[in-house]
């Protein structure tokens, strides 16, 4: 790859599209949107894609990839093309590393990674019988949390398990949940704080339920900032899952990942999930978090933020560091 | 009309007042506001009014009408003043639509409005009898949903109702809801997504209550980003709406408006209030939204974004399009 | 002192420290942290101290003292280090009152001052057998609101309380939370509207919980706007107090200082705590909350108010005004 490419930035219509177009068009980059036709005009009001390209299926894209296309992959991303294609893929040039996306398809190559980072995770149990606490059970490839629930016992999963769906039954921490957006720069050698947030889930933050059996559908993100002394517990969790990622996955990982956690009673703090690419949550860090801005002294919302990275990787002619 | 008058902005000294002021003074409007005795001294603190005239009653303002003076009608302007007065005074010129603002006084005309724009709204019961599902009985003109309560059963309705106020009973939808607003831009021609909130009310936000029978007095906003793929429903439901109103109305309705509306577990969206009008929800989205600064590149709050739409209506000579 | 200094402004890492710097930083001073060492790092690579010094134990700040260094409180300022050492240290050189922070320490002339001020605060019961109502219990010198708990009998609150510590028994009063940040400008004279907040907390903001006893412990803050007239209430609430602390104190509170608040049902507003400093609920209003931009039309959050503040005051030769 070279650096005197004409490169452009590209994405799929869906999940943080407008987040990481309008950054890559405020850094000077050309970009390129698929989008299913129902969604092409609402993504046109924005301005912020120089072209958008109509597919009927998001696999489609892989008959647009081009030698200066740089995708950069979200939440949809993951969820509409088969992982295994983005890595098996080598036209397909993906901003960050693809490895890590496997590592985050995987439930146990994503425990292993976020339990050798040092993080307290939650107990996972392969049987239901050994479960002696609350827990949560999600079905995996689940979008958006939809049908996880909770249960206390045996009896209370086997009732409601719906057992021919691939699920894993973790211990569910009382707390409040935190999700806690980093940015790894290459080029910079560091590892940013950029952001917190909460999610919006229906219904379990519906105010008023008749249902004691709540879903955790995801409608939206609020803004959160942590008290400062929990976010240096956050940052030392980052860089050690950079290091670890780094060490277990033999490359380097650059670009937003978040930490999904949960922090009890007594202050300690849980990791449940890793992503391993931009989060929705960053959509209402735009144009800054209050960090981002403390850090960059600028309005820097993350599709800023990436397109700043790519943009500095270039003029330095280490794009090669960055792609994959 | 004419757009070579020196057009001033005015309002009343109450629910987004400082937002619009700020947004006029910001675009290089004079503005006037209309304050009570007591609102004077806090108002002045910020500034942002050329001139505060104080007046003892809101409907003085009609004293003092001017033909170069535009209203900007926001919750507190339709409380306070008498809608049909609005709509008969010719020599009060507001922004916006004043059939908008009756038929959103009016409960039968509101709900055809949202029905024929093909939104799925709660049902509405007139019988008490006909209850079989659990329901919010609404007061009219209730302020800040003062009063407004949940039951299940036409029992628990007749044992909590105060049967000499006017009431709606409505269909309560179980979910988490979502004020989502949008501003009709006559002159780009287009229907702009502006930014979404949550409402924080008392008692029902309380973490802590001893008594089942919440409260659902509005104290404030909070703001929020919803997920990408559920904003463009919103988009199509607010284009709807646009078109549907001009049908029956009978006329344009420019500038803001709010689709009030819980997202069911099942992500089915239930809009069940509009407000043809800016709402104070937009209050916590100065200086901008994320939405708003993706699609502008500046901070654009809607006091401002009203204040540039009649700016570029006055310099193209438009001006009567978007006043009534 | 003089004005013809090199003033440089100082703080402790941890609480609002990355605010306060990065607003000293913007409005051009120099700056130095004091840190123990494992947060070193975490404050580097946000860049905003000009200096930073380790220290393994914050009262070692006292070494440092300075006869240009200007220390901004914060709750760690305050937590950490002797109260009584701060007011009895003339060398530390502090922005604010030092007294203001003593009669914050003291829960008696905290009531007395809140009281006094024309606010309606709790009642707060000495003996448990007056208990006829709800009550929250706080233990003196809790971190966060680790340990309080909610109790509805004299029963229940001899079954919780640990008597071996200093405690407060005060109604509970049932309503949604709303912290409201002020600043009192010494140079432009007049008290500041800045902006609001809600805390999140864990146990008590968890969703799912299955103990109906829970915690009160500060993880974060979640930005908030109020009624506009609300506001209005809270403003003159804040004039107020601080005319009140000038009499009851004998000198002025310059500053940010914080009413922490709960509105009932009935919209009545409960005033159970304030803090005479900066508060961490001002971290989420970083860079300006939607009142600080309407005021001042500049992003402006409080460590840059702050400094702004001492700027002018320095300009004017009126910095003696503002230091303790």
């Amino acid at each position: 790859m070279s650096s005197r490419k004409n490169w452009k930035i590209a994405t799929l219509a869906s999940h943080s599209a407008l987040n990481i177009l309008s950054g890559a068009k405020h850094e000077g980059f050309e970009t390129i949107l698929f989008a299913t036709p129902s969604r092409v005009k609402f993504y046109e009001s924005f301005g912020v894609a120089s072209k958008i390209v109509t597919v009927h299926d998001y696999s489609e894209i892989f008959d647009h990839v081009e030698e200066n296309l740089i995708f950069i992959p979200h939440g949809s991303f993951v969820a509409y093309l088969d992982v295994n294609r983005i890595l098996t893929e080598p036209r397909l040039i993906m901003y960050g590393s693809k490895t890590l996306l496997k590592w985050e398809s995987d439930r146990q190559l994503k425990e292993k990674l976020m339990r050798e980072s040092g993080m307290q995770t939650p107990r996972e149990f392969t049987s239901i019988d050994e479960v002696n606490c609350p827990v949560i059970v999600k079905y995996h490839g689940a979008e958006g949390g939809r049908g996880y629930f909770i249960a206390r016992t045996p009896e209370e999963i086997r009732e409601k398990l719906d057992s021919t769906k691939k699920h894993t039954i973790q211990e569910f921490i009382v707390g409040t949940k935190v999700y806690v957006t980093f940015f790894n720069s290459i080029i910079r050698n560091r590892v940013e704080l950029f952001g917190a947030d909460i999610r919006y889930e229906t219904d379990v933050d519906a105010r008023i339920r008749f249902d004691s059996n709540p879903t955790f559908n995801i409608v939206g993100n609020i803004p959160v900032v942590l008290r400062e002394s929990l976010l240096i517990s956050y940052q030392n969790m980052a860089e050690n899952f950079v290091r670890t990622a780094e060490r277990l996955l033999g490359g380097s990982i650059p670009g937003p990942f978040c930490l999904e956690s949960v922090i009890d009673r007594d202050l300690n703090i849980h990791v449940f999930e890793f992503s391993g690419r931009i989060v929705a949550g960053t959509n209402v860090l735009v144009p800054q978090s209050p960090y981002s801005w403390m850090m960059h002294g600028e309005p820097m919302w993350m599709g800023r933020r990436i397109a700043r990275e790519l943009k500095e990787a270039i003029k330095q002619d280490r794009i090669d560091d960055l792609l994959n």
